[in-house]
Order: structure tokens, then C-alpha cells, then sequence
């Protein structure tokens, strides 16, 4: 037969952009690799530049990029990495977003809005990404907007086997803070084993019209400990909210638990006020000190991707990982 | 200037699948236009032939079919006509899809399932379809997996307008038959003036570990008419549940209303004997003779789909028939 | 150098949808494999679901359908698998589709038609699917309507090797039913070693200007058995009427042989009562007891399949195994 | 309502390439218009040069080329014309390419051949061509290979209205120059009212396994005048051999028909050698002097061409241009 | 002929990001509109939200935004706004860049870099661009990135024009700040006359190996006033350097003139101390205060942008506003 | 697990157009394999037949083609080879095009020009191509017209390696053939060790306005050897009239450096007749006898495409080859 044969290999390799080192490092070290040196830095308008220190050609790359302000920043960056992957002849490009960016603007809420999660799946794919790894996405349907194999990892079991050491099931209650998020509430019931349900209502007084939104707990909490879970705390309005009203209603106690921390200002400063005895997140964004308040516990996400990256290299059976109910 | 000079014309036209020839008629008749005569029949082993009778060129087509059973043949045949009209020159091609197909698998619930309305979204796209036109889907994230524009109808109005005539929103409570459709169930809630909502949680009863599961309602609905809301009802068998439920938590009495009236065997058994009042869903699907029952009321939808067609085609301003909370 | 090296390997797997049980099964037992398990049922309105019960990631997949009636639902399942195997990471996607759908609409007949088969052709593209392997094609042009590789597997030998036996070629006639399939009869003619050609010719007689068509052979017959030939046999119209008219042109005895065994009712009814000696096809298409008739052979295209397999997976030269005249 | 408001208009223009200036003339004059100015030529490396004197912003251009020798040069230069329609603004590009270049190889006839006519339609849309205008493909297949409308012309009325001045239909036979062609000559027996069919069968002398192919005649020609007729005509040799073989089954006389008179050398010398009366062709290819000889007619496809782009233009219904069987 | 016929409108909307307020304005005051009323805002995480506050459906949309730092944010803001006017059924996009994106990155200048300003054209197509309209891009070439019109203006003349008032060209020389720049230079010294040409060369003196940099001018500018031109001023680093060794060799005096005045700090600065006597800049990019220096002069390029869009909503012939040399 | 489990393999495999035999050989046996045995010639009307010897399944192809006249036909020849090996199941298709064609033709000079680079680029990626090596493109931005990874060959050394071996670079100066060139120039002095740089500078005479174009040498090159450099040379003009220009500015010799080989009609003589000592070009092109003359010196380019076509199947780090600067 013409030509040469050579037997073929696989490599995998893990380059980060510049918004999380430390979980770069951190999932580096559980995967028991050195993260591939890269150059990045802005020029004086802003631009991005980035490049490889060593050749990817052949690779199963691995692209990390924490999704924190200055989100567009960081995305483009992880843009950036992408197409230079592509151009330099990587053979696999996984983009490894824990916290997916835009993922709240998955749909349009009234018309002539854009549904931003759709347009980053679609720029991944655009600067070459064949792949995407992400844990606990805003909606699971997000991973539709992808045309690609989409490794959906779930947080759940880092927050419950935490939480499990901090209270007493038989005497909890899983709150959901607003109506549309109650199903993840009752995967967190299940998994516990059964507790009892509840969710926050706002409604409008109907007899008061011009007054606000009345937030009221559906369901029963009282002499709980209610734990109220999302899947992420932004300012933490409505989760500082929630743990007034939960309080309102009886409950004798409250934990928070949340897979992103993205605790934009004045989160902190809610939180710390809300009357919430603990604030549990993971460590999928980083978490600057100043956002940090002494009733938060921040667990570790890197041993979730670094396992789900072995075994996507591996071609390994990962189902476990993924997902909720799987 | 070199060239032939004409002024620009655009002509609605409206073709229909096999699946729905009411609706089409009606939506045809509140458009105050006829059908394009369009022939299709099934060959001897199932292949489908379609073929339109007068010319499409140029014109700006809208395809109506209604995903009701035979499903598959019935996407397939819309699928066709899409392909026929692009290979016929038509300028403008909109999936009429009142009852998105496979809206229901729109993640993947376990590891090595498909995303089935991804899947449909980029078929229509692939036959040539420009934009896409639904009512209600089971997840707004859907209309996030066609690349193009989708618009989302609303048919709310002409449930809770007919509802409203029914009962007293004083003496009501608004229902979730689970606790992944609260979000609708909420706006029922506001747009009824603010009445209480509830859901119904199922939950395992963890003493008897192999028993099946409980069902109970989480939120007040003792002494009121209990307003059981969702976008779909199928085989009845999650509603008719709920019913039961809910009138055992004390429920003066219970209506039914949902968008899409499925009705798969046995819905129409399990929704007579299960107590509820009345069931009312919209004629997005055909409601074949088997399948109705004493109380259920069909209410027209193509008043709501001529409105938008009509609009989509002047280049109108119609965000006020979309989406929910626009 | 930065990173985890491994050595590559690659993995075949068989997977098949419910249309042909059988064939699956043959076809794995040739390549000595087991099908892997597969869950695959329709939901009360017809919506199909798919899933697969082992791991996929990597793998080099070969998705077997066969296209019989409800031929719609078949290829939906099919794609819906493709779309299973891409999201669930496998390598490589071979669509094995022994009777290629809508193949007979492969160009528009008239205007407003729709190009069936390069639909088709596109949906598997959409889905997922990399390549195509497909079996005497109604024409050979459809392999362009795929944008990637297609192995056009050739039965014709199966078929010749058989008929050999049962018949004397000094004494055949090799007779194509209609004028548009002669060239598969000169390909028969050929390898039956140089045997006489003919076909059966529609005219109107323009005496009788309102009378329906006369059939005639051109070519000749006489005292010879004639073998008529095509690509398939639907609900066997043409091939009877071209018995009768090869028997009244003076042919001593008729053999049918065809690749693919439609069948549709009224076929067996038909080929029964037509005079034909013998009707040989193979089982590319399921065969149901009731479309079976005493005149009619059944050869197995298992062993064909599966050839062809193995060797796309081996990479090996199989030229020999495909298309006619290679 | 914001913005500028202002009435839409089309505009028509008709472009071409350097192959067949007057064709491109005729048409221009039967569509009662100029040719958009446009400058061509090659580089002294052969790269080719294009600019249009004229904007071509918002245009409905027709971009004509003739597929002649060299035509790979032609070729390259329409797709240079069309990406600089698509970079210049026109609203839409319609490819006229009266013979559709490669498309003999239309499918793989052996392994690791490529099918030279879909990458040809692949780059036609590739370079920006939105719809696709040609004549008389070699299989209607072709039209399938191209993702956007084909408007197929069908050229045979201009060719058997011209034969039927030459001919007495009752004292005729239709024949095809082999077995692959015979759907059209059966299209031609038809239209002429019902003559008589037959065709030339290639075989091999099965006694002499060394020898050459030997041709006959199957189907009754003698005393009659053949009408053999054909797609194209290249170098002539199976035509001129066609001939011969007609004559020798006694056709009293032969008339050579086909729509595009490609005409590679020798064919002038074997058409005027093979005994036929006369060879019809129409203009759809340039027809150099040296190609023509004494019983060459040509016939002018520019009326066809121009009524075609014309309602093209204007969204008419030319269902009746097209095609063979419309 | 069934269906409705309208007459065609075409409505022309201008759009703009939140980056250069006062550019938009202008431009819509020299169309003589209102830009159309837009949301657009930050959350608190960074993510953008955009919302059009009129119906798009139809229009021919122009989106302007400057691209000054941040400059991923408001690259990421237009894209959110494109897609938004994609699935609010806007019939055609352009893309309004004055100052391209990573326009210098149009290139690998080393391995594994990516090729910036291409991903930058492939994310505007993927979010929906129809087409392009950009001002003196970096390369030329940059036009060939995008999939689709580009209308690339010429801000030249507006910058000659005024200079002509500023000096007297037979005493002038046009000075190029570096060698990949010449072809600029030479436009200018045409456009003034055929003033002399000269560029500043940098060399490493190979006397002294370790040394840096020295420049020196190739070419004659002594006793006169150097012009020195380029596309952009960023950091004023080469500039300033190139004033510096202009007048070392002689030069009388020196003006400086760019397309786009980027003006990243310390350019304010530097060029005040450079010895040039005056700067000249468009405003394709806002100059906040602190970016001003007494010798700038600020030249508008709205009614350069107004009447290309009013030309491409025209279909007009406005090649004389493109490009250099047309 | 299910399935069959292999070892993977990859195999390199060469094969080439029919433009530039000796270099294929040369570059076979600079990696010590045999060309992949290939069957291509013209039918009579000038299509092109393609067809591989040997199967290419699952390769790792180089398809090298040399863009010489007939250009057209070469790269036509070349997209039907690619086409042929993406439908015979090949793994990865590397374009080989040393010298890419209609590189200078690489954006709009005016308008309504094609971006015929571009077209090119999108061509190959049509046809199947993944990859593409080229050498020393007119402008480095055409790697960026390529939708995936590209392979930049720097020629520079091969040329510098040999000059440096004909002069002294003490007495030499580099000069550019024209303004837009200088950057290459620049590269060159650089490395012979920071020789003077100049360049020909054409002016109009604008005391006789009506008068041809005046060259003239900018920068200092008396009494030096004059290097001219550019990317290629086509029909001499511009290189002929600088070495006048040069020679007449004082340098005491000139030499002629580029990296393809054009030499159209009449360079030969122009450079004959030129004055210049030598000219060196590569064999990236095939330089015909009649194209020779005594002052052509001609470098082999097989070894530095050797070079990379095998470190590119390795996946080795080739950055060291690649592009200029790196």
C-alpha cells in the first residue's frame, strides 16, 4: 500500500484564559497534567491577543474559561483561543464553561429581544468549538443551542453531600426562592430524600393595585430548617428576599445553596443581612474577597470537570456525572 | 440604466398539510383568502407525493400542518411541501406548527437521548424553511433552536377570556399539575387578578421505600374552584391525577384548561371519570370524535393564527399576540 | 510536551431501528457482534423515543434501518438515533439505509414537486450522519444528493448468482419492464454472458386516440425464458402486465428478479396470478407472511451488509463490493 | 413609525461571460434589453479578470455563460462573475448555464471517482448563486444537486417541430443511440404522435471473447426514417456507429437530433461520413466553423432562454417551459 | 390567483450600541431620521441586555457601533443586537463599522495565534449580517473575510481636503511611519499632486548587535513639510517616534493624519511632545476629553457614513465613495 | 462492551494534478514514498476525468497541484481530486498549493470586482478540503480567506541562503519593486544583516500632466549590489523597468530574487535584456524550457514542502518553517 503508516495517538491538553486561574491550576492538578502555557494580554484599545507557547497540532484540547465580569471580555478571549486552536490544527476543541455565559437570556421574554444563549452556542461553534462541557446550565434545554455533543455536568451531589453534614433531613424543608425554578427543588427534595416542598409566590396585593409584589411561601415550612436552593446567586435579591420570607413563615432555620456564586454587588452585603446561617456555593466562577462574607462556604468544582474531562478523553462512560435524573 | 424595471408585489399564500383540514379551512376563512390547491396522497408503502396545483413564485407561503397522530408522517409531509416550495421559487417559506412536534424531548433527560426538537427545528430549516410559526410551545427556550424568526403565539387570552365566563377568580385557585409548569400556572394567577396558586408534588413515601409515588398539594385550595392549567394534555393521565388530588385537598370543584388538547387514548375515559367540571383546550390539534367527551369545550384557535399570519405579512407590529408576558 | 498521551483505537458498533428485526440481527451475527441495546418506543401521539443503553462516545456507528411501511416513522427513528449518537459523542456515523427512501423521487417530474430523496439525503446530513451506505439505488445520481461519502452496495450478483441456477442463459432473454430501466437489464444481460435484451414499450395507439395504453416488447423473446429485471417491485403493476406481455410476445417462460421486495398489497396477489415461474428478491425490506406467495425466493443481503461494514471500518479497498460496473 | 419609507422595485439585468457572445446577444434581444457592460480578461498567467461597468446593487441578475472548450476557463469565470454580483449588492443570482458543465459525471461509475456535476452545483452556490436555469441535463437527476430552485428548460418542442417539417411521423421510427437514453426517445415517439421505438444494443460477441463489441438494433426500424435522437452530441462516435447500424437494419433514412451540439473533434467528420440526412442541434453551445459541415442545422434556444428569465422575473407560471412531462 | 397581494415597501432604520452616542446622532441627523428607540443596558454580572422598542419586522437595518474600548463589549453588544433584529424579522443587516474590530489581527504573525478580525467577520455573519459597511480597514483584505457585501469607505478625501488648507503641497512630502505602510502614502502623494514620497525605516545598526532599534527616513524630506499618514493612531508610539526622525532629517515641519484616531493613552501625550504641529483625525471613534491635546483637530465622518447607507437603502451606484483608488 | 475494538493507524498518502509532475516526484522522494497511482485526463470538450488507483480510505492526504497555465484547468483538476477523496472516505484532505492562485487578486481595487482569493479558498473548503499549505501568499492575509488551519511555507531562506553565497552584503542594498511591497524588503534586510533598505516609487511628472509614469528609487543604493525582491514574477514589466530604475540610480549590479516562477510571456526576454546579473526563483511553479534564460537560476521547493507535509502527519511543532517572523 502507497504511503506511511504510523499508529495513531491521542494527546489531551488543557489551556485556561486569564478570568479563574486558580480553578485552571486546580483541575490541572487533579487531572495531574501542567496547564499548556499561553500568552494573553490586552493591547492599549482593549483588543485581546493570545497564542499558544507550544504546538496543539493533533490535540484534545480542553479550553477553561470562567464566565465572571467582564463576561464579554472573557468570552471573547475564549473565542480567541478557540480559533487559534482551529488554525493550529487541534483535532479536538472542547470548551469547558461551567457557568455557561448568558444562559439567563435563553428565550425571548418579549419580542425584538435577542436570545443571547443561543448566539454563544452558536459562536462556539463559529470559531471552531466541536464540543461543550458546562455544569448546571440555567435551563437544561440550553444544551440544544449547541450542534454538538454537549456534556452537561451536575453539581447537585457537591452541594447535597455538603449540606447533608450541616443539617438534619427529617426536619428540612427545600424551598425553590421563585416559581419557575421549583423542579430543581424537587431533585434537591429526592435527593435528601424525600423532604417536604415549597416555593416563594410574588403576588400583587389585588387590593392595594399601585403597591408592589407581596412574596408569600407556598408550601410548608414551619419549625424547618429550609433550605433554599438555585442555581445561581446574582445580586442576591431574590434569595435574600426568600430568606425573609421564609423566616416569615416559621422556618427555624435556613441554608442557602447555590452551584454559581456569581455574587455581583451587593450580594454580600444581602446575604450577610438576609438572617441565612449558611451561603453554599462552588467555586465554579471565581470569588473575589471582597465578595466573599462570613457566612459563605465555597466547595471545590475542579475534581467534577477534571474527572468529566479524563473521561470524555477516555471515551469512558460518563452518565453518571452528567445531568440530574440520569 | 441597463435592465427591465418593475415594481416590487409580495402575495400571501397559504398551504396546508393533510392533517388538520378544519383549521386550515378556518384560518384560510379568517383571511378571507382560499387555499392553495395543493395535491398530496400516500404511495402504496408510505412514501408521501405532494404537489402544488397553481404557481408559488415569489410568493410568501405559510405551511400549515397540525402534529397530531401520525406524527411522523405528518412532519414528513410538511417537510416535503417546505422542500417543494423552495424548489418552486417561493420568496419567503413559515412553518405553521401550532403544536411544535417533539416539543416535550427538548433536552436530554439521561445521557444517549436525542434533543428530538432540536432535531425538527433544524429539519425545518434544512427544507428551506425562513421562519417558524407556534402557539404555546411546551418550553419557551424552544423557539431558541431555529435559527431564524420565530414567532411565539400566546393562547392564553382565549383560554382564561373563556374561563373567566366559568367562575369566580374570587373563589379560585390557579393549579400546576407538577411542579415543572408553575411558570404558567402564575401567569394564570396574575392575569385572573391575582388568585392563590398551588401545585401538586409528587413525592416517594421513603417509609415504604417500594410503594409507589404520593401525589399532594402544596398551596391552598380548600373550598375554591381549582383551576388545573398546563400547555398539553395528552394521555390525561398526570391531569386526571391531579384532579383527584386536589379535590381530595378540599377543592370545591376543578376545571381543566390547557392549549393543546393531544388527547391520546385514554385521556378521553380518565378526564370523564376524574371529577374535573369541565375541560377546555383549543382546536391547535384535531379533536377526532373518539376522543371527545361531555365535558370537554374546544375553543377556536384560528382567529389567533390568521391575526398573526396577517401581521408576520404586513410587517406589523403583533408583539401584543406573542409570548407570554410581552 | 505538556499533557496526557494515549493510544488511539477505534471501536465498531452496530445499532438498528425496530423496522427489521431480523436483518439487524443477521447482519450482526455476520460481523460476529452483538446489536448494542437500544431502547426505542413511540409515546401515545406517535412522538418516537430513542435511546441507547450503553456508552457511544467514540465510537465508529453503523445505524441500521430498513425503509419499509410505516416508512415515515422509520426514518424519523432513524434520525432521531443519529441525532443520539452525535450528542452522545460517537466518532463516526454511517447511516445503513439498504433501501434508500423516496429514492423514486429523485428529480421533479413536474413542477411544485418537492426532490424527495435529496430531502432525505439532507435530513441524514442535518442529524448527524457522516456517511451512507445504501443498496441498488432506483438511481445512481442519488449518491450526489449526499454531501459526504456513500458506498452503493451492488445485490446484482446475489441475484445473477442465483438465477444461474434456475435457468439455462442460452436459452434467456433478459427483459427490462419499462424503458427508463434498460440499462440495469444490459448490466444483467452482460453478466449472464452476452444473453438477448428487450423491454416492454407503453405507446397509445393513436388509431384509437381515448383508448388506454398497449404494451409491447421490443426486442425478442420468443422461446426463450425471459428474465425481467428492475430495481424493485412496489405493489407490482408494471412487472405483471410486462409478464403477460413477455408470455404474449412468445418468451417460454418468465423469471422476476428485483433488489429490493416492496411488495405492497396488491403485489403478491398479483405476481401470483401473473404467470411468472419464479419472483426472486432479496431482504433489504422485511418481507411480512402476508406478502409472501408460493412463486416467491427471498435471498439474504445480510452477508453483503456486513461485508461492507467491516471492510469501512477496516478502511479496506471494497471497491468490489459496490456499484455495478466497478 | 421611524425610519425612511420608500416603494420597492426589481430590477432585471442579464450579464454574461465571454463564451458565446451571441447568445448572450439573442437573448438580450428577445428580453428587448442591453447586456450590462462587463469587462473580461485574462491575466498573462491565465488568471481571469471580471468587473461590471455598472452597479448591480439590488438587481435580479441573470448571469449566462456557455459551457464550451475551454470550459473550465468558462466555468471559473462565471464563478468569478457571481462572487462579485454577490459582493456588489445584487438581490438575487440565477446561474443560466444552457449546458450544464460536467454533466455526464453525474454519479460514481467505479470507486474514488468524484460526481463532478454536484461539486460543480456546490459551487455555484458556493460563489453566491441563489437559483440555477438550464436546459436538457443529461440526467434530471442533476437538478437534485443544487440546494435552491432549478428552472430545467426542456429544449425537445423547438427540436421535434422542426423534425416534424422534415419528416412523415407515420413513415418514422424513434431510436436511442443505447439502452441508457431510451426514456427520452420514448418522450420523442409520444410527442410525434406515437411512433415506433427502438434502441441500440452494445454486445459482446459471446463465440468470439476477444472480439469487439458488435451493435444491433432492438425494435423495427427497416423502411422507416430513423429519428435518432440524444441529449448531446460530442465526438460523434456512438451516433455515427448508431447511424450505421440503423441503416443496416434497413432504415430507409436517418435524421440525427439533439439539444446541445458540442461537437468535439471529429464529429463533423463522422456525422458527415455516417449517412445521415441531416443533424439537428439547437445554439445552446457556440458552434464554431470548423464544427459545422453540410447537413448541420442549428436551431436558436435564445427565444427559449429569454421567455424563461423573463417569467422567472416576473413570478409567472412557466410550468409549460419546463421539463419533459409537465 | 389565490392569496393577497401588497405592494412592496422597503423601510430604511438605523440602530446604534451605546459606544459613540454623538456619531449615531449625527448620522441620523444627516438621514434625516430618528435612530429607532433601543434599550440597552448592563446586569450586574456584565451580560448585556438589548431591546428594540419598535417593531423591526421588514426593515433594512443599519447597526452602528464604534468599536472603542471596551471594545468586547460593544462588540459583544452589536452581535446581541443583530441577532435580536434576525429573529425580529429585520429583512436585511449591515453592519455599521467605521473602526473594524481586531482589524490588525488579519493575520498569523507567528504560529498558533488566531486570525482575529476573520473570527470578528464570521461572528457578525453567524449572528445574522447580511452585509458589511466599514471605513479604511487595517488591509484591505479584511473585506474578504466577510461572506457577503462589504462596503468599505475611503476616509481619504475628507482628511486631504482639509490638509490642502493647511499647507502648500509644493513644499510638502508624504511620509510613511513605517514600511508596511508605504501604499497609503503613495494615495496621498497622488492625491495632492505628486508630492514626494518618503518612509521611516527601522534598523538594527549591526555594529552594535545588541543595541535597539534605530530608525531613519528613506527618502527626502528635508525643507519641507512632512506629511505623515496612516490609518490609525493608537498608543502615538510609532508616530511620535516618526515626527522625532522627520525632523532630525530635516524636515520643516510636520502634520500627522490618520482615519481613525484610537488615542489609547499615553497618545495624548506623546504626540503633544512629538513637535508635530498638528493632528488630524476623524471621529469614526469617540474622543473622550481626556484623550484631546491641543494640536488635535477632530474632522466628522457622518455625512461620509449618512450617504453610504442612504446609497446602499438606494441601491445606488457609490463606488465613488469606496475605496482608494476606484 | 458491544462492538468490535481496533487499534488506529494513520496513513500518509501523496497524490497529485497533472501541472507539475517533477515536483510531485521530487517531493515523493523527499519523503521516500511512491505517489498514490492516479488516472486524469480531458474528454474532448475539455472536462476533466479524475479517478485514484488505490483506495484512500481513511488517509491522511496531500493533494498537490501547481497553479501554472492553464490555470484554470489545473485548479479545477485539483477541486475534483478533492472531491473524489472526500467521497472515497478519506480521513483529512490537505490542499498543497505552493503558489495559491489568484492571490493578487485578493480584494476589491474597485468596485464590483470579485475576491477571487477568497472564492478559491471557500472552493477547496466546498470541494472537502480541511487543510491547506501554501508558500509565501502574495499577502498573509489570504491564510485568513481559509476556514480552517493553514500551513504558511516562508521560502525567504532558500532564496537568502543562495544570495548570500552570489554577494557581499556589505556592499548590497535590498530594494522593493514597488511601494506595496516594501514590507517583504524589509524582511530581507533584516536578515542578510540590516542592509540598506529602498524602493521604486512611480510618480506622475506633473510639470507634462498627459506624460506616462516617471520610476524613481527612493532610499540610497549607489555603488551596492541591488537585491530585488518580490513574491513572484509574471511578465517582468515591473521587475525589468526597476532594475533600469536601479541601475540608473548608481548601483554598481542587480540580482533578482522571488519566490514563484511565474515568468508569462515576455519575461524572459525583459529579463534577458534587463541588466540583471541573475535571477532566482523556486520551483514552486514548473518553468518550461522556452521560459529559461541564461541568468535564471532555479531553487528546489521540495524539500521545504517535504518537510512540512511530514510534520504536519506527525503533528509535529513546524512553526519554524511556517510564515516569516515566527
Amino acid at each position: 500500500m502507497t504511503g506511511i503508516i504510523a499508529h495513531g495517538e491521542k494527546r489531551l491538553v488543557l489551556v485556561s484564559g486569564r478570568a479563574h486561574p486558580q480553578l485552571a491550576t486546580d483541575v490541572a492538578r487533579e487531572l495531574d497534567i501542567e496547564l499548556l502555557p499561553t500568552t494573553a494580554y490586552d493591547f492599549a484599545n482593549g483588543e485581546i491577543y493570545v497564542r499558544f507557547a507550544e504546538s496543539v497540532r493533533g490535540t484534545d484540547v480542553f479550553v477553561l474559561q470562567s464566565h465572571t465580569t467582564p463576561i464579554n471580555e472573557w468570552l471573547m478571549e475564549q473565542l480567541l483561543m478557540i480559533d487559534a486552536l482551529k488554525r493550529g490544527s487541534a483535532k479536538r476543541i472542547t470548551v469547558v464553561a461551567p457557568f455557561f455565559p448568558y444562559a439567563r437570556q435563553d428565550k425571548k421574554h418579549k419580542g425584538r429581544e435577542p436570545i443571547s444563549a443561543r448566539l454563544v452556542a452558536d459562536m462556539f461553534k463559529t470559531a471552531g468549538a466541536d464540543r461543550l462541557l458546562s455544569v448546571d446550565m440555567h435551563a437544561a434545554q440550553t444544551m440544544g443551542f449547541f450542534d454538538g455533543p454537549v456534556d452537561h455536568l451536575w453539581a447537585m451531589p457537591i452541594l447535597t453531600d455538603y449540606v447533608r453534614t450541616r443539617i438534619d433531613p427529617s426536619q428540612a424543608a427545600v424551598v425553590s426562592p421563585d416559581a419557575g425554578r421549583i423542579r430543581v427543588a424537587e431533585q434537591w427534595a429526592a435527593k435528601l430524600g424525600g423532604v417536604p416542598l415549597a416555593f416563594v409566590h410574588k403576588t400583587r396585593d389585588i387590593s392595594r393595585p399601585n403597591q408592589a409584589v407581596a412574596n408569600r411561601v407556598v408550601g410548608d415550612v414551619e419549625g424547618r430548617t429550609a433550605i433554599l436552593v438555585d442555581d445561581l446567586i446574582d445580586t442576591g435579591g431574590t434569595i435574600a428576599e426568600a430568606v425573609k420570607v421564609v423566616l416569615a413563615a416559621g422556618a427555624s432555620d435556613v441554608m442557602v445553596a447555590a452551584t454559581h456564586g456569581v455574587l455581583s454587588d451587593p450580594a454580600a452585603k444581602r446575604l450577610t443581612e438576609s438572617g441565612a446561617r449558611e451561603v453554599v456555593v462552588t467555586d465554579t466562577l471565581p470569588i473575589a474577597p471582597e465578595k466573599r462574607f462570613p457566612q459563605l462556604t465555597v466547595l471545590p468544582s475542579a475534581p467534577l470537570l477534571a474527572r468529566a474531562i479524563r473521561e470524555i478523553f477516555d471515551d469512558g462512560s460518563v452518565t453518571s456525572l452528567f445531568d440530574g435524573v440520569a
